[in-house]
């Protein structure tokens, strides 16, 4: 049976022309993609969705917070279902992959099984998870956050846009808002494909990369104060320069940093220095630091790091200040789903690596009350967010086909 | 004859008065003052002013910048005034003393003069010098820069406010135009008593500056320019981190300037980062670096350290770009008047020392066409720009009488 299933594979060209096709809805001059979550392009993309599931012979269902669920039926309607979901919402100037790979690997797997007439023991929906990105709406993965518990829905239906439009307004205008009772409960497996957003299996030359979590982090924002002074008038012995002791904290924290576990990265995104004017001597700068890793030990010594740096700076004579802004553990994905994704890329003979995300995505919230795992397909120059963001139409057959073989294993006998 | 001049002296209580009388033009919530140049309340103290000067017996004149010249005749009318001059104008939320105690210090030298029956042998004139702050109008000391050949005045006129007003309408609209034929020519001298803006004189627990000169100094732009990815899934060794880059440049910098001389100073006070997101590695770091040294060697030095930076960061492979922005060489003042204010200070027995100036002055200008020095009196803390900038009766009082026994030396036979 295991080698009658092999046999069974998705179709490339038509994956590929149905990413085109959905990239045509919000494409960018660069060939990026703008569809930010519940806008008119969003909700016009939601439509051929839905269309295009009705014609499979799926049936589509909205929950509140119109997350989109496409039933295939199974043999047994009453079992949970196989759900193979992403997002179909983009970041402003994004790439054609990120999130509607997801969607559309669901899609492809469906049209293949229906296809090739295979009849599974459960249902297989397909499911589009509302505003993923976050970039319309903040925080990213609200429908997962609040799906899984971790987000207040009140509290998500008040976040606000750019043009002080709330979550619930578009919700209510959408026309995909359904009923509560629709939300993605308990389910067999959820099944996520997505880009990886990083360079790592390009650079081993690895087609496959099977997910078995997303790294913990943490975040500190840590402020220096000093004096602002005149450049010229103030003599260097008596300057409380804010900039130099920030120089000098993100020295000493780069330098306990390295000794720490190689896999540990690392990054001060944000600094903002006050007045920040050249002829006058910085009296103020905060910057954040935000660090991840699989390992909570290792979290918990970058902790130490930014917990052990000294209140007041040296020869600088200002005060440093750190807050924790929020941390977030490791979350491990169902060990048993995990084996069954690199059975597949193993049975197909695809290279691969077990891996662990370094971004967020849905399936860490839905991994919380469900079996879930992910799947990795290479980005070429670990580009994402960026209108340049690609990856081949091979890697993404390659990450299909792994998708289905693991598909059809959980749900035929 | 210098003996009976030194039992002349300046009356500290009025001084006092006039400085509280003319903060109120402008005065802050905090005691600082706002009185940014032509503004409403600009044209109402520089009404004040000549209100004052016309009734001590002197005549007003403006030239075609507004600069103010109040003459107090002399014995011998065709001969070079003797100048005090200074600005009545000051940055938004300012101090009560940086510019209006140099003219007020001539108000009370002529006060003095008058009130003593003394007749100098030629004209005494007290100036108000336009816009030296650049506060509302970019540059700084932008009338003393046209009067010496050194701004163009119709590149002047176009310089336009915050909130569209150019220079040359707010000149119109003021009432204190005048003729170009009035701008100040030659002079017997010309003198500035200002606040030091810094803290060498109080630290060294002195109360006069005989200003020798203002300190030269160069200006860069630095620019580094690296990968934005994302900072979750982009290895460490991969990274081109434009912020660890110019962290390790920075160092680098600080690191050679702190071997040349003593006295330089050099300060980072601009500095922007992009994204500027905390999630993403920053791709773009870019910071300016002033420094202000006496001698053009140590200038040459510090250029030479600039220059000799890399074009490429080591580990973070960023590139590196530094941009020469302006610089200015030292400006030395005229060594007969130094030296004449060196002697009053030494006569009436104030603790003194020669000094060089660290930030910029209209003298620094009129001193490439006229013998020119100035005074400093110390600032508490060192504080200027700012409503808490303070400088003690008793300090003012004894620059004020270092002005006059000055004047009077030159003045009077």
């Amino acid at each position: 049976m295991l080698v009658e299933k092999q046999k069974v594979l998705i179709n490339r060209e038509r994956l590929k022309n149905k990413l085109e096709d959905y990239a045509d809805f919000g494409r960018t001059d660069n060939n990026g993609v703008t569809r930010l979550a519940l806008s008119e392009i969003d909700l016009k993309v939601r439509k051929h969705f839905q269309s295009e599931c009705e014609k499979l012979g799926m049936s589509v269902i909205c929950d509140d917070l119109a997350n989109m669920y496409a039933t295939l039926p199974g043999k047994d309607n009453d079992q949970p279902p196989i759900v193979i979901g992403s997002h179909l919402d983009s970041v402003k100037k994004g790439g054609r992959f990120d999130g509607v790979l997801g969607v559309l690997t669901g899609l492809e797997v469906v049209r293949t099984i229906v296809e090739h007439d295979i009849k599974p023991e459960v249902p297989i929906v397909v499911a589009n998870i509302t505003n993923e990105e976050g970039a319309r709406f903040e925080p990213a993965m609200m429908s997962s956050g609040v799906l899984s518990g971790h987000f207040d829905k009140t509290a998500m239906l008040g976040s606000t846009d750019s043009e002080g439009v709330t979550f619930g307004e578009a919700l209510k205008n959408s026309g995909f808002e359904g009923k509560e009772e629709n939300r993605l409960k308990d389910a067999a497996a959820f099944l996520e494909l997505h880009i990886e957003q990083g360079p790592v299996l390009e650079s081993e030359s690895l087609q496959i990369g099977v997910v078995e979590g997303v790294v913990g982090m943490v975040n500190y924002e840590i402020e220096v104060n000093g004096d602002s002074d005149h450049a010229g008038t103030t003599p260097m012995p008596i300057r409380k320069d804010a900039l130099f002791a920030a120089n000098n904290l993100i020295t000493e924290i780069r330098e306990k940093m390295k000794k720490l576990d190689d896999k540990l990265v690392y990054t001060i995104g944000r600094m903002n220095v006050s007045p920040n004017i050249h002829t006058i001597i910085p009296n103020k700068v905060v910057f954040t630091l935000e660090a991840r890793h699989q390992d909570g030990k290792t979290i918990r010594q970058v902790e130490e790091i930014i917990q052990g740096l000294p209140e007041s700076s040296g020869k600088e004579k200002c005060d440093v200040k750190t807050t924790k802004q929020w941390n977030r553990n490791t979350v491990w994905f169902d060990e048993h789903i995990v084996n069954s994704l690199e059975q597949s890329a193993k049975n197909i003979g695809y290279s691969y690596k077990r891996m662990v995300s370094g971004a967020g995505h849905d399936a860490q919230f839905i991994s919380t009350y469900n079996p879930t795992a992910m799947i990795f397909v290479p980005s070429v120059n670990g580009k994402s967010h960026a209108e340049d963001e690609l990856t081949s139409w091979e890697d993404c057959e390659n990450g299909v086909n792994v998708m289905l073989q693991t598909v059809l294993g959980l749900a035929t006998k």
